[in-house]
Order: C-alpha cells, then sequence, then structure tokens
C-alpha cells in the first residue's frame, strides 16, 4: 500500500494552496501612543485572493498574542500544517479567497518579521531588546494603516480578529471609522481585568527570574522562564471543563503517584508545550506583547465607553464563549449595551462552549455561519 | 497624649490571651499512604481552653497550605498580631474557650515545629529536604491521631478547617469515623480538579526554575521561585471580582504606564506579597504541600465517592463560597449528594460572597451563626 501523502488530499483540495510571506519597509516614523517614536519599520504580511478593481473587497486579520501572518495555506507542498487559521480562509471557505483580498500582518512588537525587540535598530546597529519602546495595540493598528495605505487600500471592508485580535479590530473601529465598514470581534475585551493582569503578570515575573533572561540581552531564548510563562498562559486559554476532560486527574504513566517528581498528566502537557513554546517565541517579545495586552482599553484617552465608540460607523459583530474566563462574556456585553445606547449597528452571540478563551480558534464550525449571514449584510 | 497601646484594648479583651506552643515527639513510625515509613515525628501543636473531665469537648481546627498551629491568643503581650484564627477562638467566641477546649497543630510535611523537610533525619543527621517521603492529606490526620492519643482525646467533639484543612477534616470523618462526633468543611473539595492542579503545577515549576534552589538543597529560600511561587497562588485565593474592587486597573503611582519595567497596583501588590512569604515559609514545605494538595481525592482508595462516605457517623456540616473558582461550590456540592443518598447527617451553606477561596478566613461572620447553631446541636 502507498503510504498516505503528508496533507490529506481532501485538506489539500481546500487549502488556499501555495503563499509567500512578504515584508515592507516604511521610512515614515510612527507616533507611538506613548509619544515615542519607532521607526523605519518593517512589516510581514501575506495576501490570498485578489484585490478588485474598486479595492473594495478587503478583509483584514488580526492574530492573537502569538501569532503571526501565516494565516493560511502553506509556503511549500513540503510544508506539514497550513497557516493558523487556514479553516476558514481560502476558496469557497468564511473568508472566500475567490470572493475577498484577505491579509494577515504580523503585528509589531512581535517576533515574526515585523519590527519587535528582537529587530535591529538601525541607529545603532545592534537589537533593540529592552530598548524598543512599549507599544500598545493602538500602535499596532496605526502600522497596519501604513501597511493599508502602501497596498491601496482605503476602506477595509472587514477586519476580524480574535483575543488581541478583537482588539486591534475594535481598535480600527474606533480609531479609524472611516477606514472600515465592519468588524468581526471574537473572544475581547474593552479592557483586561485586575485578575487578567495579574496573570500576565506572573508571566512575565517568570521570565524575568529566569538568569538567562539578563535584562533582555540573551543570546539565546530564556527557556525555563519562557516556557513557564507561556504554561501559565496556556491555563487561561483553556478552561477547567476542556483540562478536566482532556486530562482529568490522571497521573503520568512514567510516574509514580508518590515520587516527588511525578507528574500529572496535565501537568506534563503544559511542561511540554510550554517548551515547545520557546523555540518558537522569543522572550521579549512575549513581554511587550503581554503589556500591550493589560495596557489595552477602547476607552484610552477618553472620558467613558460611549465616548470611544461615538466615531464608529462600521457594522460590528461581536461573539463571546461562555466558557472564556479570561475575557469573560460580560465584559463584550459591556461593550455591545453601550453600542446599543448608541444606535449602531451591533450584533452579538454568546456560543456555549466548553474550550475557555481558545474557544475561538476551535470551534470555528459554531460561528461561521453566523459571520458568513453578517458579512453577506454588509454594503461597502 | 499617651501613645495608642500596640493591641486595642477591645480586642485584648476578646482575645484568648497568652499561649505556648508545644512540640511533642514520638517515638513510633508512621506507616505513610505510600507504603514508606516516617519516624520519629515530631507535632507542633497549641491549646486553648480546658478539657473536661469527660474528655468530651475536644475540638482540632485544621489549617490550610500555609497555616501553622498559632491558631489564636499570643505568645506574648509585645505580640503584634494575635494568631491567624483568632476571631473565631477565645472567650465567648464561636470555639468558645470556656466551654470547648480546641486544640491546633501543625501538620507534618509544613515548616512550623511539626516534622517535614526542613527537619534533620535522625537517621543521617542531615535535613530531609528531598529526602521527605511525599505525604499527603490522610498521613497528616495520622500523625494528629498519634497527638489525640497522647492528649488523651478517643474522640473529638469537632473537626472544623477551611480548604487543605477541611481536607482533614473530612479524612478525620472518613478514616477514623469513630473518633469524631462532627466536622466543619469550609471551601473544600473531594479532589482538586485539572485546573487547580495545573495552577500548583506552574507554581511547582517556578520554584524548580530558581537556581538557589539547588534541587532542595539550598541554604536560603530560593526567594524569587518561591515569592513567584505564591504570587500565582494568591491569585488563586482571590476572585476577580474582590481583586478588581481593591486594585481595579490602577497602574502604580510610582511607574510611567509606558515604562517597561511600570507595574499595574495588582502586580505590585502580588510580588511584594510573595517576597515578604519567603521570610516566612520553606520552599521545600510548599512543594511537599503543593502535592500532598494535588494528590487529595476523598475517594482515594474506594471505587466511589458513597463507598468512600459510608463509614461516616459524624454529623457534618459543609460551606462553599459563591466566588471561590480555586474548589468551586459544584464540587461540595457533589460531597453533600452523596452524604444525603447515603442518609447522613449533613447540612451545607453556600455562602455569597466576593473574597474567592480566601472568603473562609475573611467571612467569619457570614458562617459564625451557623457553626455554632450546628455545634449546639452536636450530642456527644
Amino acid at each position: 500500500m502507498a503510504r498516505p501523502p503528508t496533507v490529506p488530499d481532501n485538506e489539500r483540495d481546500m487549502s488556499y494552496g501555495i503563499v509567500t510571506e512578504q515584508i515592507t519597509r516604511f521610512e515614515t516614523e510612527l507616533r507611538l501612543e506613548s509619544g515615542r517614536i519607532l521607526g523605519p519599520i518593517e512589516i510581514a504580511y501575506e495576501t490570498y485572493g485578489t484585490l478588485n478593481e474598486a479595492r473594495s473587497n478587503a478583509i483584514l486579520v488580526t492574530h492573537a498574542w502569538t501569532g503571526n501572518a501565516h494565516l493560511a495555506g502553506r509556503y511549500s507542498e513540503e510544508e506539514k500544517r497550513a497557516g493558523w487559521w487556514d479553516e476558514i480562509v481560502g476558496p469557497g471557505k468564511l473568508l472566500d479567497t475567490e470572493r475577498y483580498f484577505v491579509i494577515c500582518s504580523n503585528v509589531i512588537g512581535s517576533c515574526f518579521g515585523s519590527t519587535g525587540p528582537t529587530s535591529i535598530n538601525p541607529k545603532t546597529g545592534k537589537r533593540y531588546n529592552l530598548t524598543f519602546p512599549v507599544i500598545t495595540v493602538r500602535d499596532m493598528v496605526s502600522a497596519q494603516a501604513l501597511l493599508m495605505d502602501r497596498l491601496g487600500i482605503e476602506r477595509l471592508f472587514c477586519v476580524l480578529g480574535g483575543s488581541m485580535g478583537g482588539m486591534q479590530a475594535l481598535e480600527w473601529a474606533t480609531q479609524l471609522p472611516d477606514r472600515v465598514a465592519s468588524a468581526v470581534i471574537l473572544a475581547a475585551t474593552p479592557r483586561p481585568s485586575a485578575q487578567a493582569i495579574s496573570l500576565n503578570a506572573v508571566a512575565r515575573w517568570a521570565i524575568f527570574n529566569d538568569p538567562n533572561w539578563k535584562k533582555g540581552e540573551y543570546r539565546k531564548n530564556p527557556k525555563d522562564g519562557l516556557a513557564l510563562a507561556r504554561g501559565i498562559g496556556h491555563i487561561t486559554f483553556l478552561s477547567d471543563e476542556s483540562m478536566t476532560a482532556k486530562f482529568d486527574r490522571r497521573f503520568s504513566a512514567r510516574d509514580g503517584q508518590f515520587d516527588f517528581f511525578g507528574q500529572f498528566e496535565v501537568e506534563r502537557y503544559l511542561n511540554y508545550n510550554g517548551y515547545n513554546f520557546v523555540d518558537r517565541f522569543d522572550a521579549n517579545s512575549f513581554l511587550y506583547l503581554a503589556k500591550a495586552l493589560d495596557l489595552y482599553d477602547v476607552s484610552s484617552g477618553c472620558e467613558s465607553m460611549d465616548e470611544a465608540f461615538a466615531p464608529v460607523s462600521a457594522k460590528l459583530q461581536f461573539f463571546a464563549f461562555s466558557s472564556d474566563w479570561l475575557y469573560p462574556p460580560p465584559q463584550t456585553e459591556e461593550m455591545v449595551a453601550s453600542l446599543e445606547r448608541l444606535d449602531k449597528q451591533v450584533e452579538y452571540h454568546l456560543i456555549t462552549s466548553s474550550y475557555g478563551h481558545d474557544s475561538f480558534l476551535l470551534e470555528h464550525e459554531t460561528f461561521t455561519p453566523l459571520v458568513q449571514a453578517f458579512l453577506d449584510k454588509v454594503r461597502f
């Protein structure tokens, strides 16, 4: 019998196909929310589908904390896994690439091609490390706007994202209201709560504690601290229910229950995933983006949430997930209530799901038809 | 004007007064649940009030993770703070020392006078450190039973405790049913869930990551790792609601919001308390007790919870707290349902409180009258 292909044929058929990452450089300096200046900057991005003549079919997908521009498709036939949200992008999929021009760019501050703490500061010839300025979600969106200018996109048909991606969609709708016709916001929050901040705080602390972090001046990622930080984050992305379903209280078959270093299955899983993460994400980027998450407040610079939402002209669709304890549904509902008070075009769906905050990545079947119907109603 | 006294007069009047910690040594070796042997062992304890002639008025209060035997009163007039649960123990208080003989002992595995990893192993003349055997809550109770034998107490009027203290009360009721007339169990669980285990797992990991931990062979507490471990634990003891009430998203007045090392108030608080904790608790003890918590299962060795509760003869009173997300109310309710199926004498109260798991220490006014009424019904 022939060996099965690495990628199942049916999946390959549905996928966008081969994509190329592009990196574009802006000589312009970006004035950050902090007042500091960042530049020149580079932005890594990918596009799928074709921009129509009216330039009216562009959808920007905004990624979460540790995401990147590789939204869908494969860089080569050999690449085992397609982009991170391949399930919803491609011909005939939710973000139908026969119809839309889909863009995904890596946020500034990250480590996947866009300017961040691992980049070389052109003024010094050295890596920024901690000389990189603190950035905010608003700054990420300012950088994305430069990219849209360059692509000749005056107005986006839609911005869609979950978690930190949802925060970016909110910033597009509130800060650049003329440039976006609609936004889909999943598993986001108007501002993380004290508990959410405290969980990021202990994740930061784990990195600060690692002597290999060297105040950001490491050559090799400080693996123990970063793996632990990721382990803490991982807990916040899941739910007690999903962890119980997957691991319950099972003890690792390799360990004795009464061994001092014996591990529960859930413990081993967090450990294993934490150390895997070290190979693909930079510790300083992790810290800068954690900070951006904690600082996020849709009402920043305004007296109230209503004031923040007043300029919105886009149609907005919100999704919250019942088991998301990091950004729980009432936080989304607070935004929806504000938008309803302001008579904005807003739609809200509470999805019952056991997967916690990560539901937005795992439960796409539940929201796909709803987003589909929403996009069909958007008139450019 | 005269300076106010260190302890307010009204508080002093209500307090038990001066107490002395006692340490007693058992040459007997304890067979642990793991099959390993521990001994000789020492147990640190305090008593309040007088044992009556019938030896029928003894109440054992069992402490939580980082607690100790210093339940109430003061070691000297100068001691600023009374024992950890002074609010409920003393003349005229819930555990009325004019009526009851109240005992509190430090659990084995801890670092406050009872045998634990910081103790000298008499066989080697060195600190146990990681040669200390993994112990369970059941083992803690076996050691307490030795103490009761020595004090001449055949049967306890009541065992009362919260969190890990509640687990000990459960073990008394299920493993030594003839030796306890009643038990009050607050903020406990029949077994921690996968999420609760995972939060302890990352706390352990924080200590393991600290190079000063040296696989348990440190001379000085590994402060960065232990402080972080405590910080993680601290989050689980509180609730989002109580953290929001206390800190919300306030940024430390000392820091700039856009400083890389700038802290939110809640972050500073966790940091400050974490480093304070290092001065009063041993890292290895923290690890051994975290393990005991995770391993806890009231049904251990039984086919079902009903089988575990079948031998119970004591009257049981349970309290759960609405905002406790570490050991959430449904976990207590599962025990209550099992006991009701078995026609045991059981009483349950769900207390509405915003203080999270720590509610049991902070909300004593809410449960005091209910425990009072319960104890009044207990016939020895």
